[in-house]
């Protein structure tokens, strides 16, 4: 028997308690042994929950506990879980988590520390809840050298993105419904502004590298600009916009953006609707892979937390992780990358045709019907630095969204 | 240092050699050491390749060399690959292979002595080329009870379909086309009457139900009968005509086949078009999800079975492989599987209405233009049996295709 304790009894922790329960022959047989909660830790008691009996308030009892092999955190944010969970992995436990402020913020200290005491610190459910997509880097496609990875990392913006593409709603009224059926928090900032799929990028360049990548380095702009005009566009042009976290490789450097894109139907990102997340994989000699699947809710991402302890009860005292370095990646700087961009301008497009030309160069123009006084422009190819020293100077533009290609 | 032999220097064989050269360093570091080609084993010389200096004609000086330690089967076929596969294993060195026919066969047993001898038998790239599903389902689903795999695993015959789905081809003109191309080979039977994909459905059905499945036990039907006429009722219908290798469970069995099938817009394989092959994963907690890439290729089908060598190399004396019994699973027979069928039937619709309606029950009508005297039907869900049994005494049934959902 394998004793385990979960540090968090909030919904991630009792899918833990729940996963374990249901499946419990599949599991056992997987990890070669039976798992057994033993305790949970949580500053509330649950009166009446089976669990009740396991709740210990202090992390001492699970730190001083021999027979606890395994700690799960799903506490979320850095302080206290970096703490305990530094503190389980030097007393030779090994950490399963699904907390991406913890892994972006400190991964890499953690990895060295479960390196030196020949266990294991794991964080499957942290990027993509269920999608298996940092085992898939680390042991799968090990082959080769990945040139880039693009994510559709947050489920409750695409859910917005994607209500907005098809029904051709208004950003705050999807954003009222989404928080109306529990897809987005009351305070949505983390989602809409990006910055929960920029921890995670953040996280997976780490992983790709082998270096640490910050998460403040990433240029990241969320979705609260986007209009239902701008879907218009996007359709009209047989696109769709979403919010993509995209880490690209150039030499021994990254790329990396957290960023709304238009994206063409061909692209395998294209069709990925709703809460769903999915991650693109480009590899030197794999060319494009996709990994699709629910990217929260309460039981995939438990499922992703459990399959990490099967894993670290199949190697108690071998290091499975591949090596994520202290050593810190500069990025390259947004100026420096190259892509399309679509310009929306206000004015009359034959007036200003020239004009726009002049500034931007060969471009695309794009109509829609019903959006009078205004007209859109797809870009050539061109440094994003390129793009804003033209902007800068040009009169009347409504709205920027890169082109991912 | 690890050194290796390569069984095969066909496609594959050359990707090996290729993918281990072009990536070596970003190879070694994941192994932890570097992988050496000492031999390969081919009936031909290469005079002028850099490898011929390594070229051996006898299996023996690879089995009885002690400084191999990994071998690669990249031969494919039965034999003699099982006889040099097995005794590779019994003298201690682990393998990895691309081979579907080989693992679908003898699966079970290969795993059972490299079990014994605390090796490996891997075979990553024998289902799905470049995707990683083998690695998912053995380490990364391990706490779900998978509830159903289905995948496009045959890259030439979806290519086939998705020329016929766009272009509105024949199935000759594509078939030759895909011949011209390289797509497809000249006796193009394996590929287009399932026979490939029933093997690595065989593979993936032994894996998630832990037993031998035997490929000959599943019912299986190729896309040869698939019309340009079907493809025009599919998109009328907002559906398209997929090549699908499905096992579902039912209680503690599965339904396996392999058969043409109707899928909406709505799936996840839905959008899976030309070469590429999908696998759709349903666990009981976690959910959908669906891993996409390339199906085949030199060089995505090397950089899987290279990975396979680096998991070897980090697990020389230790095996990883989630057992397979060599106990037989009775699949259930498809008389008992339950779906809805479209069926194309000779005649006018309004002539045949009301005794279409008298045996097939509830059904809904489909007409197309172009298609004169005959028209489709929808039916309500009923088990494959009590189809047979209206179908056998309708008169004038043109086709049926199955309607996955």
């Amino acid at each position: 028997m394998i004793n385990i304790a979960i540090m968090g009894y909030g919904t991630v922790g009792s899918g833990v308690v729940e996963v374990i329960g249901r499946n419990q022959d599949v599991i056992s047989q997987r990890a070669g042994d039976k798992i057994n909660v033993k305790y949970v830790l949580d500053l509330r008691d649950f009166p009446g929950d089976p669990i009740q009996e396991k709740i210990v308030h202090d992390v001492d009892v699970i730190i001083n506990d021999p027979e606890i092999q395994i700690v799960v955190e799903v506490m979320g944010g850095v302080e206290p879980a970096y703490t305990f969970v530094k503190r389980c992995l030097e007393a030779g436990k090994s950490v399963a988590t699904s907390n991406k402020a913890l892994v972006a913020k400190h991964g890499a200290e953690l990895l060295s520390i479960a390196r030196e005491r020949e266990i294991n610190f794991l964080f499957e459910a942290s990027v993509g809840g269920g999608i298996p997509i940092i085992r898939a880097l680390n042991s799968s496609l090990t082959a080769d050298r990945i040139e880039e990875i693009t994510g559709i990392l947050n489920g409750t913006t695409n859910y917005m993105l994607t209500k907005m593409f098809y029904e051709g709603a208004q950003y705050d009224e999807v954003l009222k419904e989404a928080q109306d059926n529990g897809f987005a928090e009351r305070n949505p900032e983390a989602d809409v502004e990006g910055y929960d799929a920029c921890r995670k990028i953040a996280i997976l360049s780490s992983l790709i590298s082998g270096q640490q990548v910050d998460f403040e380095d990433i240029y990241t702009e969320g979705i609260t600009k986007i209009t239902k005009e701008d879907m218009i566009y996007a359709k009209k042009m047989g696109m769709t916009i979403k919010l993509l976290a995209s880490s690209k490789r150039d030499g021994d450097h990254l790329h990396a953006i957290v960023a709304p894109a238009l994206l063409g139907s061909e692209h395998p990102l294209y069709n990925v609707n709703g809460v769903f997340n999915a991650v693109f994989v480009n590899g030197n000699m794999l060319g494009d892979a996709m990994f699709y699947g629910s990217g929260a809710g309460k039981l995939p991402t438990a499922s992703a937390v459990v399959a990490d302890v099967v894993d670290e009860a199949k190697h108690l005292h071998r290091n499975i992780m591949t090596m994520w370095k202290n050593e810190k990646l500069e990025l390259l700087p947004i100026e420096d990358t190259q892509k399309r961009f679509f310009v929306r301008i206000s004015g009359d497009e034959d007036m200003r045709r020239e004009e726009t030309e002049a500034a931007f160069g060969s471009v695309t123009f794009v109509n829609v019907e019903g959006l009078e006084n205004e007209f859109g422009i797809m870009t050539e190819k061109m440094t994003e630095g390129s793009y804003r020293k033209i902007a800068e100077k040009f009169d009347g533009i409504l709205h920027m969204i890169r082109i991912e290609e």
